[in-house]
């Protein structure tokens, strides 16, 4: 199957690489973007309505739900109605403008479309009146987002973009006006990504006041430490995204309409007109330069697209009728562009930003911070896909697969897309969004689970298909129920192979670990060798989850050394006679064997008070705790409940300790020894250390969470340490550069805190970070999914790893945040990974940052391991590498996927901070020549980040900035490194995007 | 001002009269109606998919409100974007059809188009994709209009279409698909329109379920017991006007869409058409014929068209998909029209009707008869409107008014149109649209009032005014207030002229009564000789009405005699020293100077206990009484409230008298003689005999409702007879034809009723009337407006004058009927007009049921009162006819009224039925020539009802009916008397409607 859609692709596409960016086939020369905008009248105040709507990719209702505009007795939307309603009012007036912004929808209304209906989209979009801005798949969350997963689905959406309508289609704006907060890497990914600038819908109301009445709202964020390129104008709008009160026309609000019949009792022109004037006067002294950007849409608006267009035809007229009589605003249908544009055009300096905008509260009772934590396991699912979506994407190119087909790869990129949304992966959907959403990312993974089998069991087997509709060789599967401790492919199988992937550019190792119901095991690896294994019962509360159907009480556990880059090792499994199981051993220390790496248990309560690492050994506890959340009636802001979105815990009641004491028990192993604690029915741990990491992993397991109470509870994992750390705690910024926090504090503003917690909470995509310069110490805990975290009290952190809201919080999802899973409150599972080290100092090769930048990698596209019934061809590949060479260990592969043709998309990426590590944090130099197994590079050339444009041709706005005189964004951001031939040079956090062109070896 | 119209309008027009039905300019040959429709499917059963949408000319916001879509938070509704939006739906698929109604609202929209939209529009007329049915200016109510207005209203609807569109948008069908019961009146006025079928939406659930299993919801109905040509195929409709249940594709709508996409979640097309071909089953099996209409539309549905042509067209494609596999279901977009045709085609027999559809039962406790008399004061104020407008018709023809011109007579046309609508007349609109609506009339009284003042003037002074803002010579004005016995103009001047302008074609006599200061005064008539005056204190209670800031206590009384027709008689009065102010006298027997006319009252108790007249004499007593109406939650039939809709008393509770004995004060004069009673502080009346008239009228006066009781209370005026009526008795049809109703029976099918009371009212436009065999009597009431009545026992009639509705009945209004003014319960004043006498006989010339038509009609077409200051130029008419001789008794104009260009458009009416009277029963010939005073006619042909088709033009679909064999309506009903010369013949009820072309003498 996968041969015929190369060669159908290939003879109806084409593609050569310097046309990827052709602009689509239009009937006239385009006049869009800027060159489209209408243009404004010198000494009025230029008033830009910018005619949009607001298309959750879920939220209340499921993607199809809102799509289709099904189930409307929750909500009245459907995005089909939308599109096709603003397709047939643009037609009426050129003057007309919108904006589309969310292309997962708009792609699905397109692919409906007959060509009658694409020819005027077509031209609609060339002659400016329909702008894509934003154009991912969705508009992302950024707090528990990662950024290789926003990457990719900007590049997704931008792609589409671009395959169909070519430069006009492509965005250059950033539209994030309803996400909970703001990243300050996803500043630096939109400048990556070329975008001229960025508007913002929410931020902390006491930053919009200070910025509203210090006409700041609009800046110039410096989206890195590290990087050159990513400051972006950041502008903040006026009213989030919503029109002016009285003035929203859709059919679903219930504004009065404009009425300019005299002889209606209705008639209300010139008193609407004096309204707009009033809220226009307040508008225009917030901002800095003569214009004004307002936002006429919300939620779904524009399903009857003609009512707000009728009416805005008459504001328009009315409105700039008044100047005869002296009026000095002048109003026109806009687009945020041509708003930017005018902006730059005005020539003023703007200040600089460099922190981030989080937390959000939009009152001093609404931190959203909650929905950093909500949902938890949802979390982890996304994660987890993403590590399989990345493994199917390199899969995918490494095997002669061809290029992009038009289904497979496609869908676990768009359900991966979807899940970014800012109410998909934050847990602010309702519980049915929920639940689809997890159907959406199955659907994808199956059939990335089909492309992976073909495609290992083509290079294992060595034999390509030609058969239209192969079955591969071999059956190749996924474990997808380790969080429960099940695996069906090993539980059912006494002999079986284990293939190890290791989608990372350097050799890794992996700790494997299956479920299994025999109690001895052999495992051999790819040269036949019997290795170690390891067995040990799986914890209790694990086998009491309740769904569990498993009979595996048993770990079966060996090291994958060495696994090669973009490549696997296989192993054979063989059930043996005997009795191998751990018992379990009466001590409270544990080390590895070499002793590099310990922990150690108060032997009165049984939990952690101690910790060695990295020549470092420190005093430490750690505990489950819970807060309990606030129940309000939501009427006023101190009155507000905890809920899906906000974290407010019941005002100035403490965290509760789950336990003061434990259950525990000890095995140990020479592959990795663990502790099971008990802290309560619905609180379970196990600490592990591996032998050859240096890390303790937390494996805890909370829930069902007891809701009979009044208030839900919100459980966290809390270190305690002597560390002096002087209110200061670190935290990445979507898994990528750090930043440092201050508690009770913000940066650009006097910080006035009614939630002493949830004010203090901050998204850890991926780390939080302690340090106590003094003793040179530092200690981190990573995470494997986003969490809320935070440090309280010097020297402790804590992160939220589930909660159970039993009140809706009032900001729209009206059902409060329960969630449940065969018949009881959902449990969740997961892992904390502790490193301590030297802050400084480095002790052996690299700092302890260093180290912590390595596991995370390790554990976001973690090796990924699959289960196949045993073969013996010996002539089957037991080790593959797709690298001919490893890359050193600063740099990564983010992405490598099938493109276009005989292209494909690679993007290599600088992992370290500057000085981070004294050596991994130099640039890194590396040679394409000769690097890929399966290919050679016969052509290269770099993009933009979402690979949407050439980079040399990507041209930015300059805005200067009052911080630094002379300074500018813009043209310097779009400074392109020249290629040395095929030798890339990246520097701290770089992350540099090519098209090659390739022919397969 | 006039002439300056006048000139422009012939500049412009140059109508003549054989154009006048031209189609509207166009670009291709229309095909549109029944050539337009898309081809049946033969073996198949045809599926009429009928777009449509229900625009209320006002019910919960106003008219206004509606048009623009303001004050949606009542109801999301906005017609101006739904006839904008199925313009553009019309444009993507000649398929699609739709239908429009309601002509007040697409001429507000019509006129504010530019001409590419009109252009548009006629196109999709022309080729039936958008086709008028109905067409009136409102989709009037059946039960408190009278024909008059009714005519009024579709003439004017009609002829705003057929002016502007020609013959394509000329509607063939009646569309009375929401109007809470049908009048046979109406069935007739659609047959003399020339309508091909009538199709209605609610009848008596009995009744309906009746049909449907009998496969008679089709039939020919009879709509006159006089006309030949009043037949009508009426179709019953088979949800209302409702789509089917899980159908309603509207934006507004919480149905599923139609979702097609095999990939998606909410897959559901197979699903659908199962559900929609279950519902064919149930309705194809209802009716007769291989075709079903579908009314596939709501209440203000299709503001966002698109949603439902989208799912539309999906659902005809997916659902014929299935001929394939045998289906014998054929779904097309249609009209009511195709279906009209297809049916007709299928030369199927139908069953006759005779009756008519009143009451309306919508389930066993739900009689919508309480509409009936809901706010009798707007009910009151429309007939005043009408009395109005067609006086201000006469006098804007016979004075040089010149031809229409585009705003002052329209506007009372279109407030009378307006009024007419079946929740305006009715009372079943919340209160701010009741207030509105008389905004509305008022605004269109003021018009008139300036016509009226203009053409009177000008016509007394016999000066054009050739200035082009003249103010007319004389300052002419009504009394408005007469209601509350309050004129300003009486009352603030000592020397007036009365002008009394008789509308009827006859000269009738007028007992002037104007309240006044003044204690004496002289009155001399048009030949300056004094009459006879008679000055009588108000009653008390009429002082007392709340808000009555008047000082007049006394009303000044003279006989204004033998008013010419179409013609006036002016009177001077003068105040004079003395007083001329009637004393009480201490009698109880009251008789006219002649004895003719009397009446007795019970010494003990006050009340009314014998009535002479016509040597009849019968003991007789009145009273009034008020049920308690239910209150119930609404939630089953059984728990009903009374409500603006429904009149349901207290289930088996009686009504209570408001007093058993009553204060009273009789006055006696030459003129007229009274009795002045109280029955409570909220209820009094007045019963007085006028000399030269052969009726008694009780002039009630009720209000302000005691509110303080947990039931509404529901006023009625009963007469209690001793005759024999057999549980019979008799009432109006809209005014005209006479019904016979039958006590707890339905002539079409067995009834069985719960509710006794309700159950048996039914709409009174003018009359109800009991009839005695045996003793040869016969008792008539006749109204001043629309109320309900009945006979709940043999001998006795009742009428509801008032009702206060403590709470809603659940049928969409949502407010009680709580009527308030001033700060009290609003008061409401009327007069009952008693005709006693033979019923077989006469007496005299004329038969008992002749005298009450001449009482209808001059209480409807009432002289008018007009008032100015006096004036002395001798030269100035006193008395003024515009008719050069009288018409017969048995005949009136019914219509003069400006038309186009020169001509006018002239009804003549026979207003006896067959056998009412031996003489005036007979037909009547009329001869036009040199009939009128200021023209002559110089043309004239005859048209169909509505002047919108040349009578000999009009062809209609002829239907069988299985009662006769052979007799069918259609062809019969368009055959043309011939007009010899100008000699026109009236047989009984006929209306006949002409064009004429006049010139002015």
């Amino acid at each position: 199957m996968f041969k015929m859609i190369l060669l159908t692709v290939l003879f109806l596409s084409g593609f050569c690489i310097n046309c990827y960016f052709c602009a689509a086939i239009r009937d006239e020369a385009p006049q869009c973007g800027y060159q489209s905008c209408h243009p404004l009248k010198d000494g009025f105040i230029n008033i830009h309505l910018v005619p949009h709507t607001h298309d959750d990719v879920g939220w209340l209702k499921t993607v199809d739900e809102y799509y289709y505009g099904a189930n409307n007795s929750i909500q009245n939307a459907g995005v089909q109605y939308i599109i096709d309603s603003v397709i047939d009012e643009l037609k009426k007036d050129t003057n007309r403008r919108f904006i589309y912004v969310e292309t997962a929808f708009f792609w699905k209304w397109w692919i409906h479309q007959d060509d009658y209906v694409k020819h005027q989209v077509k031209t609609f979009i060339n002659n400016g009146q329909l702008e894509f801005i934003g154009g991912g798949w969705t508009m992302n969350d950024e707090a528990a987002t990662h950024y290789q997963s926003t990457i990719d689905q900007m590049t997704w959406g931008l792609r589409k973009l671009n395959d169909t309508f070519g430069e006009c289609g492509r965005p250059k704006i950033g539209w994030q006006i309803d996400p909970f907060g703001h990243s300050r890497e996803m500043a630096s990914i939109f400048a990556q990504l070329g975008f001229d600038g960025l508007f913002l819908g929410r931020i902390d109301y006491q930053d919009k006041e200070k910025r509203f009445t210090s006409k700041t709202p609009e800046m110039v964020w410096k989206g890195s430490a590290n990087l050159e390129k990513a400051d972006i104008f950041t502008g903040v709008l006026y009213n989030n995204y919503a029109p002016p009160r009285g003035f929203c026309f859709d059919i679903l609000c219930e504004d009065e309409p404009l009425v300019d019949d005299k002889r209606s009792p209705l008639y209300n022109i010139e008193r609407k007109v004096d309204d707009f004037f009033a809220y226009l006067k307040n508008a225009s002294e917030t901002y800095t330069t003569p214009n004004v950007l307002l936002t006429m849409g919300e939620d779904f608006n524009y399903q009857d697209a003609h009512t707000w267009f009728k009416n805005l035809d008459k504001l328009i007229y009315y409105a700039n009728l008044r100047q005869a009589n002296g009026s000095k605003y002048n109003l026109i249908y806009s687009t945020p562009s041509c708003y930017l544009k005018a902006v730059h055009d005005a020539n003023q300096k703007f200040v600089e930003k460099t922190d981030d905008f989080f937390p959000y509260s939009s009152d001093g009772n609404s931190f959203w911070t909650g929905y950093f934590t909500s949902r938890p396991t949802l979390k982890r699912f996304e994660r987890q896909a993403n590590n399989f979506l990345q493994v199917c994407k390199q899969v995918y190119a490494l095997d002669d697969l061809g290029p992009e087909d038009w289904v497979d790869l496609n869908s676990l990129r768009e359900a991966m897309g979807i899940m970014q949304h800012h109410d998909a992966i934050t847990g602010t959907e309702k519980q049915h969004v929920a639940d689809d959403y997890a159907r959406i990312l199955q659907e994808g993974i199956n059939e990335c689970q089909f492309i992976v089998n073909s495609a290992l069991s083509e290079i294992i087997t060595g034999e390509n298909n030609t058969d239209p509709e192969p079955a591969p060789k071999i059956a190749i599967n996924s474990c997808w129920f380790t969080n429960i401790s099940s695996c069906p492919y090993t539980e059912s199988q006494d002999n079986f192979v284990v293939t190890v992937y290791n989608p990372l550019s350097r050799p890794v190792i992996k700790y494997v670990r299956l479920p299994v119901l025999g109690e001895a095991y052999s495992v051999s690896d790819p040269k036949g060798n019997d290795i170690e294994v390891q067995l040990i019962p799986i914890a209790d509360p694990i086998l009491k989850i309740p769904g569990r159907e498993s009979k595996a009480t048993v770990d079966l556990i060996f090291v994958a050394e060495e696994i090669p880059p973009l490549g696997f090792k296989s192993y054979s499994v063989t059930k043996q006679d005997g009795n191998m199981i751990s018992k379990p051993e009466d001590i409270t220390e544990i080390t590895s064997g070499d002793g590099v790496v310990g922990f150690g248990l108060d032997p009165q309560t049984g939990l952690l008070n101690r910790v060695i690492m990295n020549e470092q050994a420190i005093p430490i506890s750690q505990e489950f705790l819970f807060y309990e959340g606030n129940v309000g009636n939501n009427e006023v802001p101190t009155n507000r409940s905890s809920g899906a979105y906000i974290f407010r815990p019941i005002p100035g009641k403490n965290a509760t300790a789950v336990a003061d004491k434990v259950d525990f028990s000890v095995y140990r192993g020479n592959i990795l020894s663990e502790v099971h604690q008990v802290f309560d029915d619905w609180v379970s741990q196990i600490i592990r250390i591996y032998n050859k990491e240096k890390l303790i992993e937390f494996d805890w397991l909370v829930g069902p969470i007891p809701d009979k109470d009044v208030n839900g509870k919100e459980i966290i994992t809390r270190f305690t340490t002597e560390l002096s750390t002087n209110s200061v705690f670190y935290t990445d910024s979507n898994g990528r550069e750090i930043l440092k926090r201050v508690r009770n504090s913000r940066p650009t503003w006097t910080l006035n805190l009614q939630e002493p917690v949830a004010g203090n909470y901050y998204p850890i995509t991926s780390k939080i970070t302690l340090v106590d310069e003094a003793k040179d110490l530092q200690l981190s805990v990573l995470t494997d999914r986003a969490q809320g975290g935070s440090s309280l009290r010097d020297g402790e952190l804590e992160l939220m790893v589930h909660r159970n809201c039993l009140h809706d919080d009032a900001f729209g999802v009206a059902e409060a945040l329960v969630e449940t899973a065969f018949g009881a409150g959902l449990v969740a599972r997961g892992s904390h990974y502790l490193v301590l080290g030297p802050h400084a100092n480095t002790t052996g090769d690299v700092s302890t940052s260093a180290q912590e930048r390595d596991i995370a990698q390790r554990k976001i596209l973690d090796s990924w391991v699959l289960i196949s019934s045993p073969y013996n061809d010996t002539k089957y590949l037991k080790q593959y590498s797709g690298l001919k060479r490893s890359l050193p260990n600063n740099v990564q592969i983010l992405t490598l996927e099938p493109w276009k043709g005989f292209s494909f998309l690679l993007r290599l990426e600088h992992i370290l901070e500057k000085g981070e590590d004294p050596k991994l944090s130099q640039p890194a130099v590396i040679d394409l020549r000769n690097l890929f197994g399966p290919f050679e590079i016969l052509d290269i050339r770099e993009t933009t980040l979402a690979g949407n444009q050439w980079l040399d041709q990507n041209e930015r706005l300059e805005f200067q900035t009052v911080d630094d005189s002379g300074r500018k964004s813009g043209k310097r951001a779009a400074v392109i490194q020249a290629l040395d031939d095929y030798q890339i040079t990246l520097n701290p956090m770089q992350i540099r995007t090519f098209v090659i062109e390739i022919q397969k070896n």
